[in-house]
């Protein structure tokens, strides 16, 4: 009878907290939820007219993930949201970015060495209302609720706020103006926060007014 | 000119993480992902259906919240799933639960005194197999990926443990067997971690297979 495989998670450095392994990958794993007949159209195309020549990408049965440089990670990000956009049609699109999680391998990535994103040219113009819930989950420190409150906030800043729920953030915008939050909030947290998970649930044409 | 309304998480206690404060209520904010025209009616059909009794319940344009006791949140939300399920439909659920949150509030909640479960009587019997990603986030402890790598662990050992993925683990089972799974994870989190957010993303029907 062959023994069980378990993980190991927390138990190289003794602590738990992963110290000592930081890595400069950002992640994002992302689901879209197409709620029409033609959402396997919808979904394939979108995702094959990103250009994904400076992320590393994989589509599974649950998700798809892209993995490299934050700027590259989000260029890619958007320009799936917004291919996948149609005026008919009531989308959400889960998203998790993570970065500098200490069971995190230095593989499964490209990390280009330029800034120059690709997608951005082809889809800066794009215009149309999004609804989002937000969550950031700063890890390993007791402070936590003010790195929250610190991004929240921006988003007060920014106009771009809609109201507090339980246990997420709600904001209202043009698509441009929230990715431009997104980035915003990877570029804080990459600086203050050694391992955190940020949440967004995208939604557009949904038919509950509020 | 108005001041703006910030917000201001984790200014309470000074220290910031909420000392003090341990609500006894487990949220749990959800969206169905149903993949097909008739999805108003999938949704509002299998919500309609739904004892809720014995939760807090409230649905705006991106999510539906359920707030109580664990056992009656649990039961709720699996009984909305098992009530969307179509055979027929590709359908996902992004489930988040959180317990201790140190910005909740001791209110939008019903404190049900006794353990009688209002909706499994109607969906014990149903079976039905189901993918999940899962990733659990215990706040403001330094040790945070040993419980991480307990409740993975406790996957392994009930055979419904599919693989380790970047930022999740994947999960493959029947939905009684998912859905049983949950409540020892809430019930291991309670007990041990004063503020925990715990992520399912579930998929059934998904055309690709791998």
């Amino acid at each position: 009878m062959s023994e069980k495989q378990y993980v190991t998670y927390g138990q190289s450095c003794g602590c738990g907290c992963g110290c000592g392994l930081q890595s400069p990958i950002t992640g994002c794993r992302f689901s879209l939820g197409v709620m029409s007949d033609r959402y396997i159209d919808v979904i394939l195309s979108a995702v094959g007219k990103v250009d994904t020549s400076k992320v590393w990408s994989q589509t599974d049965k649950l998700s798809t993930l892209y993995r490299g440089r934050a700027v590259h990670v989000e260029d890619a990000l958007k320009a799936c949201f917004i291919h996948a956009y149609d005026p008919d049609i009531h989308m959400t699109m889960e998203a998790t970015f993570s970065k500098g999680c200490p069971g995190d391998v230095d593989a499964d990535r490209f990390m280009a060495e330029d800034d120059v994103l690709m997608n951005e040219p082809a889809i800066a113009g794009v215009h149309f209302p999004v609804s989002a819930k937000i969550s950031l989950y700063p890890m390993g420190v007791e402070n936590y609720m003010q790195h929250i409150a610190h991004v929240v906030n921006h988003a007060i800043d920014l106009g771009i706020y809609e109201k507090s729920s339980h246990y997420c953030t709600i904001l209202s915008c043009d698509v441009q103006a929230l990715f431009s939050y997104i980035h915003d909030v990877n570029e804080y947290c990459a600086e203050h926060i050694s391992h955190y998970i940020f949440e967004i649930t995208f939604s557009v044409n949904s038919p509950t007014k509020e």
